[in-house]
């Protein structure tokens, strides 16, 4: 019976409890999978070490955890450029099984209107080699002008 | 400054880390959520408790989780009609947000042939509406006999 | 070397040279493809007879014109229900190759909102078997009034 | 009423009728439509005119043409690389509306296996701006060696 690494997984449930909050970059699931969040070059870059309590059945990183950041990557771009909006649709293709070391997610923009926005999102595994390849469509929040001097959530 | 309820995340921590198998229907990520997995009708149906742990960060329930809970549903039935398969692709659209609730994904399959499978996926809220719908592409694996008698995991 | 079958291109084409009109239902593409348009039970109906004209190089009804008639499945009963929509993206998938007979594409709504409504259609060969699968996302006009005793074109 | 440009569609339609082949760049459709297929660094580049025969109801390129672009820049770029494939499903976004001008679909790959390719086009307007956005999944053929001194066709 192939069981989890406790400690790994006990290890990162308890960082979220303590350090997550509720908005952007700092949120529960975050937190739990250890997304690093940064924003390079007009991206959006989610960075995560792979871990076994991450996999499917078939013992690699599930499709699903694969989906969430790079869904991550997309919508903290576009929070970070426009604020919130709320993915419509994605797509995400599957080209290579993760197992292991530590993998980048970077999302960018394919082309922002007034109220709609297109994206894209690549994940490489350690090597550097493209393990998922998504797109997706936004339905974007009216831009609105932020006060300055704060930060942005 | 918002937080999760920390209650409910640390029981359902504790259950997946008590009972997880890294089998299908039993695997960490599955528990974590509270799957319930059944197989009615040559559908796979991945039924779970909307909790806010599993929220992004503008209050519902985060599209990762549930793209998760969509590949589930099709992986599983994949699994179950003819063994283990890999997504090549999955596409989800967003038709409503989620914010509370038990949810459903059924996953059906569209068509499978010998090395390709296509399949799809409705996940409907607590009052029954269609929430997201997905479709996806899979690679099976050759079908090969089962041993007699041996239940399917 | 392989070649269409010169009559009935050319009268493809002439009838769609004759009596298309750059409109909902009567555009050209429509009538060189020979698309028969109806529209029962909430649905929109796309029938046409499969030509050679049609075939990609490998013998089969080309991807494209599967997308295309698809598409108009869609975009047509969003029309009929709501007035004319912008396609945002569009995924098919292809499950049999089609050679020849009768096909049918059939549009259905998954959720009209406000300014987005999301659709699917499905392409029956000759026998009724399903042969493509099709999701999108549309920009919807805001609905507006139409006069009373005006057909819809 | 609106009606196409006869001449213009006449023309293409001509041309196609006493050009075409029942082979990839050769074939029909491509004739008609007037693509110009090219393979220049490891891309498969399609350009064409816009007509007005393409239009959809709305006055712009249809989605449905545009689809058939970026499916041809795929599949012709996979056959040129390995032969020819199957396209297993297509996505497209439709980030502007294409009213006139040359149009260029760039086909690239993602990635090829032996068995599975994933390709991606991406189609420019006259201004080199990006108005359509496809990735797709493909099966492809074993890949075989071919007679030393065949032309691919």
């Amino acid at each position: 019976m192939t069981r989890i690494d406790r400690d790994v997984a006990t290890r990162a449930f308890n960082h979220a409890l303590e350090h997550h909050e509720q908005a952007f970059e700092q949120f529960f699931i975050a937190k739990l999978l250890g997304f690093e969040i940064s924003y390079p070059d007009d991206t959006c870059r989610v960075e995560f070490a792979v871990a076994d309590f991450m996999y499917n059945p078939q013992g690699s990183l599930h499709g699903g955890v694969v989906a969430l950041a790079m869904d991550v990557s997309m919508g903290h771009l576009l929070n970070r450029l426009q604020g919130p909006g709320a993915t419509l649709e994605m797509k995400i293709q599957y080209l290579r099984a993760v197992r292991g070391g530590r993998v980048v997610a970077t999302g960018s923009v394919l082309r922002r209107g007034s109220s709609i926005a297109f994206l894209e999102s690549r994940l490489t595994n350690q090597d550097g080699e493209l393990a998922a390849m998504a797109t997706s469509t936004w339905r974007t929040s009216p831009a609105k002008p932020r006060e300055p001097g704060l930060p942005r959530t």
